[in-house]
């Protein structure tokens, strides 16, 4: 039977790789990349280095394809995302096809943690759906950005007894959702933490977190989030790409 | 300046450790260790192990010391936490002030992540705080329970655009969270998804993940909830203790 692992490879630092990761990079055969045009080429050579680091002895190759188009103008959201979805499961599907043996094993290697706002699982349940060919397929956790976060703030995600919240930076469109005072904030574009005015409320936010690239703000999120902005767009503007999260937390009184 | 790192070594599986956590392990001269009291004597066996297995020629040691009695009769639940940070925080400067030399190396091993609910990083900013001991500390993130538990279901903690909720098992004692669908449960000492009756709302749950101990359920919470409760009484019967997570999610309609 071919198999394909989903390696959470970590948020950053390339050595947030766990020994588990290493040992499963050790039994691929092919790495199935899609790259998502030159402006994140970078990502591409981080896990080219992550594979020439770890794996020793054992031969791979990576097989490499463009990523579709994505219709960021269109209404629905969520179809939008399901049909790019759909799109990239047509890509996985012709890779594994065509470049496993019948005991073959794949591998698709996902920043910080696979089950946090990244969508390869649910395009491999997709594959397995649609039965068109057959693997097994095994899920490696990785140290995802909330964590790498928390660790270069050296601050507890929590409060004592609090819940947490994460979501997605369109949610935020008006402001910290109701009732929330712990919101962590993933896949955000557009800075949307402007759109919080409240004066009690502290920022910790942080980008490429974890490598030398890194950089870090914290504070009253009225006061540094214009700072934040200004040193985002430079950074996106001198690398190409920028990789972002941020937790919003109400001062308690 | 004395050091102390606050090390991550992921939740269950102990190939979970990353390649950061190792060589950081291999700078340490004293692990400080809290102990829990027999019933958890397996975790402090499997700290001895990881440090046994990764550690290759740096000599340490273990500090061992009693956890205080924690308040768990307290109304007040927050203060009687705090209490017992603060009580374990005295161990922990003592320790610090007697074990390590000037340039001295500590370490405290953290299940999963040290920044989701785990009071290690709060407990050495009060020892800072109080200036009695000086030193610097850094916090090295670690695969948390969340990511084990989905990888270990393989399933996606969020869906397409949705929040994801984290919240202690004490604040379930009404039923789901208003308004969330997506609900990690932590920290639950009792079994508290038998307060969600909503029948379009599933579970996944899952206790020693990725150990050769661990169990897994998924379903309908009401009718795979009692078999959860029967199967973890055994289990902590059997082992003493129990460490588990789940994932309370509501059905699209």
């Amino acid at each position: 039977m071919r198999k394909v692992l989903i390696i959470g490879v970590g948020a950053g630092d390339p050595d947030y790789v766990t020994v588990q990761a290493v040992k499963a990079l050790n039994t691929v055969d092919a790495f199935f990349l899609i790259d998502k045009g030159s402006a994140k080429d970078d990502l591409v050579q981080l896990r080219r280095d992550i594979c020439e680091q770890h794996i020793t002895g054992h031969p791979y190759r990576f097989v490499q394809a463009t990523d579709p188009e994505r219709d960021r103008t269109a209404d629905a959201y969520g179809d939008a995302v399901k049909d790019w979805h759909h799109r990239r499961a047509e890509i996985f599907e012709r890779m594994i096809a065509d470049e496993l043996t019948d005991d073959g094993v794949g591998a698709i290697l996902v920043w910080g943690d696979p089950s946090l706002y990244d969508g390869t699982i649910r395009i491999v349940e997709e594959l397995l759906d649609r039965g068109n060919v057959a693997f097994d397929y095994d899920v490696i956790p990785g140290v995802s950005s909330l964590h790498s976060l928390t660790a270069r703030h050296r601050i507890p995600l929590n409060r004592i007894g609090e819940p947490i919240h994460i979501t997605p930076g369109r949610l935020l469109a008006d402001g910290m959702p109701a009732g929330q005072d712990n919101v962590v904030v993933m896949l955000d574009g557009d800075c949307a933490f402007r759109h919080v005015k409240d004066n009690d409320v502290d920022i910790y936010w942080g980008a490429y977190l974890g490598t030398k690239d890194e950089i870090l703000f914290s504070g009253p999120v009225v006061e540094v989030g214009p700072q934040i902005e200004k040193a985002r767009a430079q950074a996106r503007e001198r690398k190409g790409w920028v990789m972002d999260t941020y937790l919003l937390r109400r001062r308690r009184a």
